[in-house]
């Protein structure tokens, strides 16, 4: 039967052994499976980030994917640990919202607390439930354990009430979700939020006030190096860039902040 | 037969082509084998770094892992290659005492002079034995090649003089022998010094001096956001942390420095 | 039939899901392969020193390897997806000019134009082709797929105009190509440029002008800890090191700038 691989969205960063020390428990418990690391750059701690890697990246993971998040502020404390299948890939995260978008957005077939210590690392330490527990239970999964072995059935979890893109006139105010390794500003405007506001991309752009537009366009061919232009990119959302360089750095923004789109 | 993972243990980084030119080299020996990076972020030449690291991580490791350890400021010059095997590990390590702490705790069951050119790769260069010795050694290690031919048994290693935690009447002097990505403070002190100081955590403190104290808590959930406290983390140590923060940044104390410890 | 590995060179950095959502694609089309980071570190859209980082790695790369280049500031442009196959291993990659070096040095026995979208990731995306082309298309080479599959043969590509190391009497002219993560300079100057310009590395020097000479060594054991040396290094060529330090820092010296070699 063929394996399917295990995927990591984390944010213990590459420079200590955790993530390795997670790697080498799943490979004890299923010593064929395959390990894509989706990031390990999640700002710590930051569940609405994390929230967004899943919903960027989740598509592409392959059918039977199973997917670990580790984010997790809560650890050692009440917080539970859940296992929700959605879309043919189960998912093991701990229950503090870190899933709303990708629930919200695919749903689930099922979910379940995840309490059943057979499937542990004993003793469970009270710091790293991502080797203790989260490590070992996806290995299991992805050999086959059936969710329902985990734990019992729950229907509630903890849902952030995470703000979307609103419209106001010829307005929408949007978020910057993420900031990547190039600087670029990624939104939660999606797509079909440019549809509603303008048929026409020519005809928008991202008002930053005394800052200045920056226009909308729809590849980054169209633009000048070194200067600012928003486009729907490869995550499906609008993103601010600059070519051949930081429009993080140059426009002084970063996540959580709030964008202004416009008709021109 | 399924084959042990190889676990790599390095000062390269990940920015240069160095750690993948090491795998290419291992999956040219044996495509089948899986890799775990446990770190390649040990400070360049730091023995007694790469020593905790490995301290910190080999539990995990699966049964029959090969381990290769990189962290070699004495490469092209007289030391030694050596190869361990314990509890039913194989570890290729360059004989400058960073396996110190891991061959005192687990003792070996066999310690063999890596100097069998059959299985470098040749030419061997004066600069980069990651690549042309460990490496391909560890692969074939993984192939089932017994220690034996590698090279004649030895008895002796380079052990280093690792300080220990000292006990000092009511007072445990401890060292930093790690500062993680979040800016944890990782002590050498293990659960058991605490036992000998003092039976109940909460009766135990760091001594800052001027700076002030530390409270040794049980779990992150008992302290206030930004507040620094200790507690035996992950590693089975004493590690210093501020919730949401660095402690490193924050306490200014980094790799090397003492903490003394008290009772309260 | 063993599965050849696939490698991958970027500029995607680590900290996003770029290269894991890579990884995920490649995994859907063939789950049993395995993937070698050569380095994700590529300076943004440095295609000479993507150039570089291939010709100081691929040597090592198993045979049947496919190994798909990512450094592409022309994405979503009019530039074509190339695929060449060069002594045994099959790369994938934008035609800029980023293998100007290894088709130089290594030839290739064919070379075709990738257009054949069957093997694409649809829809394909304007900004994100290392996931919807590179990827998809490296994983049906890695199953068997004949490169001619994959779009017409064509005999011509981009060459950059890469500067070599100059003899100009009793110097040489050369130029730093890579800066690595311990800041080691390395040029462009093989061997057999030493061999040419002087017999004996002992009588050889990098004249740095008012800052002073660095002499040219054979091993890193014959020099100081903190002073500067030139040798022969891992990829081949001539690097400048600090033992113990950074090069990059002390001299001030990176990427691009070029450096005098002269006998002494």
């Amino acid at each position: 039967m063929m394996v399917p691989p295990i995927a990591l969205v984390t944010d213990f960063g590459l420079a200590d052994w955790y993530v390795g020390v997670m790697k080498a428990v799943i490979l004890s418990v299923n010593p064929e499976v395959s390990l894509i690391d989706v990031t390990h750059s999640v700002p710590p701690q930051d569940v609405l980030a994390a929230d967004f890697a899943v919903l960027a990246s989740y598509a592409y993971l392959p059918q039977g994917s199973v997917v670990v998040v580790v984010v997790d502020p809560g650890v050692g404390g009440e917080r539970r640990v859940l296992c929700a299948v959605s879309e043919g890939r189960s998912y093991v995260f701990p229950d503090n919202g870190v899933l709303t978008g990708l629930l919200d957005r695919a749903g689930f077939d099922s979910l379940v607390k995840v309490e059943n210590s057979e499937y542990f690392l004993e003793p469970v330490s009270s710091t790293f439930h991502g080797r203790d527990i989260f490590a070992p239970v996806a290995a299991h999964l992805s050999l086959g354990v059936e969710p329902e072995r985990l734990g019992p059935m729950v229907s509630d979890y903890v849902r952030l009430d995470i703000p979307r893109p609103e419209l106001r006139g010829d307005r929408a105010i949007t978020r910057i979700r993420w900031v990547d390794g190039f600087g670029n500003l990624i939104t939660d405007c999606q797509d079909i939020v440019l549809d509603e506001l303008c048929g026409t991309r020519g005809d928008l752009s991202i008002d930053l006030g005394p800052k200045g537009e920056i226009p909308v366009v729809s590849t980054y061919q169209s633009v000048e190096p070194n200067h600012p232009a928003a486009m729907i990119g490869s995550s499906g959302c609008l993103e601010i860039s600059i070519r051949e360089g930081s429009a993080a750095r140059a426009l002084g923004l970063t996540i959580g902040d709030t964008v202004t789109l416009k008709k021109r």
